[in-house]
């Protein structure tokens, strides 16, 4: 079952020009249920309310991701590279196609919602006999417990682990530049031939060859942009915010048995917390989205306003602040109450750069986060002590903090608030 | 309220780079629930399951074809052309926007499906006391039935009409560096800055400087490709197949009161074809796969197969045939109805050539179909009178029969088939 | 000597992103005298009068169709096809490299001007003890005469004479691609990648899969739109025009013995047709552009005026005329005798299809000048039979008649014309 | 003479798409004798050494220049900024399209050569009676004059200067872009949409929108990258030094009266430093380059040596030292000299970073090299006070110490130089 297709097949591909399949395995596992459900994800959750390209669904993002990696290993073994192991292509190939099988509709948002991970589902979903375990069996029975453990990060061969999951993995190649060709936004173009040409397996990790030191400047110039331009931007954050308001209200008013106009399975499951793999295999965008437009007309005021606000791009506006300390969040949210508004829903602060993305910041954390240089004379060094512009990315702490708020209601309520708190927001 | 906004708004575009909006109403149209809604409307409707990257709205090509005829209108106001009306710039720019309003979720197969038709749902829209309508009243009281009167092509003044819709408009344009941008095939590709520099506005109607006579044939030939490669797509008409196999299903179920697990509001009306503006402005795509993914559910074997096939891209299968007769046809639904198939739904045949696409044939029908080039004495010809390409390509007829079916079920009841009729569907 | 490089070698490429060598024999050959010297000759001859882009070498296109052949053969290699002989590998690899070697400066002009053949210099500067003919030995004694009968189209194993040299070819495909990258032109826009995929060594030739056709199309109608948009475009002929009536007037001085104020060598043998390779090699369009510029100050008139012409873009004009016999030519050029004007000099006539550019026509001589399908039986059809398209477009004999001619000297010998002729330049 | 063209006039661009020309007096100049020059000097000089692509010349960028220049005022007029002067729409155009107009072959090899500035030779050029001057002065006798001045920046309306000629200008950004398309290095894909909508005319400077900083740090980070990737590649500055000592010997030998088997006008007078403008634009890089393939057959072995490298492409060596004192240096040319090489020609000693590029620093010097931001408020801050990146970028010293070198000559020379200095030259 480990054999290759009789003839290649290849999907066209806007990013990669086309992706190439070459296993049979690769081939069934795209064709399964849970991969397909993938289409059903955006890759960017809530973006497309900013850059109305930005439709892009996580399958065709694994589907780079996958060919990033074929290329990769093509390149190490056509250049003999001692330190691949070649038996392990395949378990590689897998585990990059399928490290994002367990993302569930808007998933950062979700997870942040429910307290959930999505690389657990995504173990779960190797394990729990779907149909990619069955297939994944087919080549030996360990083989799924092996791809899971690859995502995990806790497969014996380190090298395999850091192919799918590091700081210059095919990952983060493939969505910086799907990220920029789907928004339209120019900063994610790096030279990702060249990158991969610097990529030499040394002692269990990816490293660079020095010379490769300008592409991996410019990369992580790219993801810096990339951040602030798109990943963090305020619109996105604002839709983001009232997504979760969503379904905090929602969970809040399943538990006191509010009698919904329209409820869908497995909603009620998942607000209390116990879907099975398989409930959790019919959620999906659409579905969220279904329900809603359907609670759009539910009598729960706060909630048919906030689904309203969501679907139809009615979102909340904001103020940028530099500086604002917990005294002052209290002040405003009481000031808030006693002008009718609500202190909870009403105003949300955000400050971007304690987001889960992972800018990189050598010296913090872990070795597998680092990125290291490779010499002539096969020293390792980490690239922030070569490169100036590296470290003085590393260095930079930016934020501010953004208080976001429904502009109609507080434009009503600004009579009734102090005249320092007023003027925060009339900016 | 026909002022231009204080500062231009752009909106980031993949295709167009920005869109330039200048005008406080065009935003205003764009901001409302209505218009909102085309952000849940695939642009190229089930081609996502051919071409991944396919999933751009009709939002964004709403965008774009706004964007195009404002450069045209632009160009024609700088060049100071006297055939073109200043006055009409508004409402050119709000029936290019606003054309595609009425499209529904899946639009051409749900059009087929239920007998209804796009422009007149978009007439609607505009007409019916939707927030469209009551910003469109802000320019005049009858300004709404002016741009209605320019979608319907009965408007007044011609060149508006022309401009809006001829074989040349800025939604053909748009469409094709659109759909060839996010399937990432390269045909699309065709020199718009040339095209736009080459039009007129003469006696009514929108011509082409001769000079720019292979800038258009180029266009042509991309059309050409673009049908072919994309549109006519036998993976995409086999998931168009099964979506209206599905609607034709829920509906004789639904008229013959089957109890469905599963429902849910306009589904009901649309189905018996009574359903209103507002129930209308509830469809979307989410709501339509939403239904499909309950429906994998259903207790009805034929609906939960449909269902599953399209949810989990199990399309059918086809073969091509060049001729196909009426007593064949016959023959092979008879056979297999006796080998146990579904007549009706086990078959589907196809003749992509007489879809309901407009591939430009001179000669046939009514001069706003003709493209005409002006030479430099003011004499107007047909483009196929000049161009030996554009001759060439308008007289192929192509197009082959293509024969649709369950490849699972089929391979059973194989040996039950005819030879002749097995033969077939072996290849 | 035909072992690899330790560690590939590339050269950065705007067309192809990256040239990859891989052979000692590749790399020594580009560095060598006469390769290099492919720098100092433009792909386009004078079109960069037209595009003012295109001032891109001989050089990158012979790096080029070198790097496309690679990737076609290591593709066959990758696939096992049996039809292809992989000892050949270097062999093919050298010959595409070095195809283009014989080129002169501006050579489609110097050629017609001197009734050269840059395939004959090709192949004697393969031979005749360069650098080239020395490195080529390090391979085998008679690899120079091997690479040498490739070009010349000679060599026995005619699948590697048909990767060098057929309609479907790396060159064609390069140049379009590259000649559309510096132009700016849109229409060069092949999908080669998936060209490549499609083609498969067959019975000594390449043949393309059947289900490549469209791909094909394409690729011939962009070279269909190349040819008129750029190859053929009116204001390089009138540019290659004056360029060969420098050559004509310089070697009509030279055998008059005329003094000249400036000449270099070799072009004094050049004009008596009695250079040797040595002396060939030091032909650049540097030296040619030289002597022009130098020239503009000679005292013969009509060579000082012509090269003037040249160097500061005073081109001739051109009017266009449907038919034109050789009546009408001989009066055209005794009226211009009359008027004063030279009937050599100012009146050339050009009639673009008869150009020595081979657009593909099926049916008109040699089979390898035809584009064969292969379909899944192993069936081969001249793409012609299957594709409307192609036989429409091959059945177009386009052309018209250009009189090119000086316009400051025609306006002032206009009253002298007799009106009829006057007329023709009159438009 | 100010009179917009009837019909506007294009040329196309790989870069910007169209060049748009719409005066008479902007097209008169395109077709001057000086302006046509350009088409003779490359953009890059030596770079197409490095990259084959960089072929592009002065021409092409000044018309992008022009053309980015066209786009920054059409939009000032549009918004109608009143800090802009539209009666200098005319003047400023001229400017940006003539500001290169002064460059000679190899240009700043030339000028560190002979202590010359092209920047001299534009105003003279634009002042001394050529072909330019005479159209200049069809405006207004006066405006040679005023063309000059803005070059030299000291016009008396200070924007106007500002917009030719500062750390944002046309000129910046158009070779950028172009430089980045031709040598096919992805680096300089700035989005000058972005850019150009962002500038705002202001106090007699061009300064920044705040929300245009992102654009304006990515800006600056492409012109880093640009600047390490291509204007300093070592390959490059090998051609370079070359072609400088060429230069210097050639004048040597000239001064000492040597018998030049080949020597061509206006050499002799440029080396002796008593060009006029007439003879200077006789000067182009093909004149440059035929000398140096001539003087390969001098009897001068340094001369003939240098010119075959040049020619042949043979450049020197280098290696790369982290710190070099005086001392070292002198103690390396000892040896060298005492080794047999030449102590002159042998070595070259370069340090990147002190080249007369002008990479932005904030804080040294100038206030028109700052790039200013202007808040809601009309505050002006330098970027670098606002953006981390930039601060980090400004601080930045790199470089290192590159020595050059004959490798076949010093190869020889290895035994005889003591072990310290071999060891040096031997990595």
């Amino acid at each position: 079952m480990k054999r290759p297709l009789t003839e290649e097949k290849v999907f066209k591909d806007p990013v990669h020009n086309y992706i190439h399949v070459q296993d049979t395995i690769i081939w069934r596992l795209i064709n399964t249920e849970e991969f397909q459900r993938l289409r059903r994800i955006r890759q960017l959750g809530t973006s497309y309310l900013t850059f109305h390209g930005a439709e892009h669904s996580r399958f065709s993002h694994s589907l780079g991701v996958y060919e990033i990696t074929r290329r990769i290993i093509s390149q190490f073994e056509r250049s003999g590279y001692k330190d691949w192991i070649s038996e392990e292509r395949l378990l590689t190939l897998c585990a990059a196609l399928l490290h994002d099988l367990g993302h569930g509709p808007f998933s950062h948002s979700i997870e942040e919602a429910f307290a959930m991970n999505h690389e657990d589902w995504t173990c779960r979903i190797i394990l729990e006999n779907t149909e990619i375990t069955r297939i994944l069996q087919d080549v030996e029975a360990d083989f799924p417990r092996k791809v899971a453990s690859v995502i995990a990060k806790t497969y014996e061969h380190e090298i395999v682990v850091n192919l799918v999951s590091s700081p210059l993995d095919a990952d983060r190649m493939d969505y910086l530049l799907r990220d920029a060709y789907y928004t339209g936004v120019n900063y994610g173009t790096i030279d990702i031939d060249r990158i991969l040409r610097m990529l030499r397996p040394y002692n269990g990790r990816v490293v660079v060859k020095e010379s490769g030191m300008h592409a991996i400047e410019d990369y992580l110039m790219s993801r810096y942009q990339m951040y602030w331009q798109v990943y963090f931007h305020p619109v996105t954050r604002s839709s983001e915010i009232i997504l979760r308001q969503i379904f905090r209200r929602a969970k809040e008013l399943l538990l006191q048995d509010y009698p919904f106009r329209f409820m869908i399975e497995p909603l009620p499951d998942l607000f209390r917390g116990e879907v099975t793999v398989e409930q959790y295999l019919l959620l999906d965008e659409a579905l969220v989205q279904t329900a809603f437009m359907q609670w759009t007309l539910e009598e729960d005021e706060l909630l048919s306003d906030l689904c309203s606000r969501f679907i139809h791009r009615k979102l909340y506006k904001y103020v940028e602040i530099e500086n604002l300390d917990a005294d002052t969040i209290g002040e405003i949210r009481r000031s808030f109450a006693a002008a009718g508004l609500n202190a909870e829903y009403d105003l949300e602060i955000d400050f971007p750069s304690d987001l889960p993305y992972d800018v990189f910041r050598p010296g913090e954390g872990f070795d597998n986060k680092q990125i290291l240089l490779l010499d002539r004379e096969d020293n390792l060094r980490e690239i922030s002590e070569v490169s100036d512009i590296v470290r003085s990315i590393s260095g930079i702490h930016r934020g501010r903090y953004h208080l976001y708020f429904p502009q109609d209601k507080l434009q009503k309520a600004l009579p009734q608030l102090p005249p320092s708190i007023a003027r925060i927001f009339a900016k």
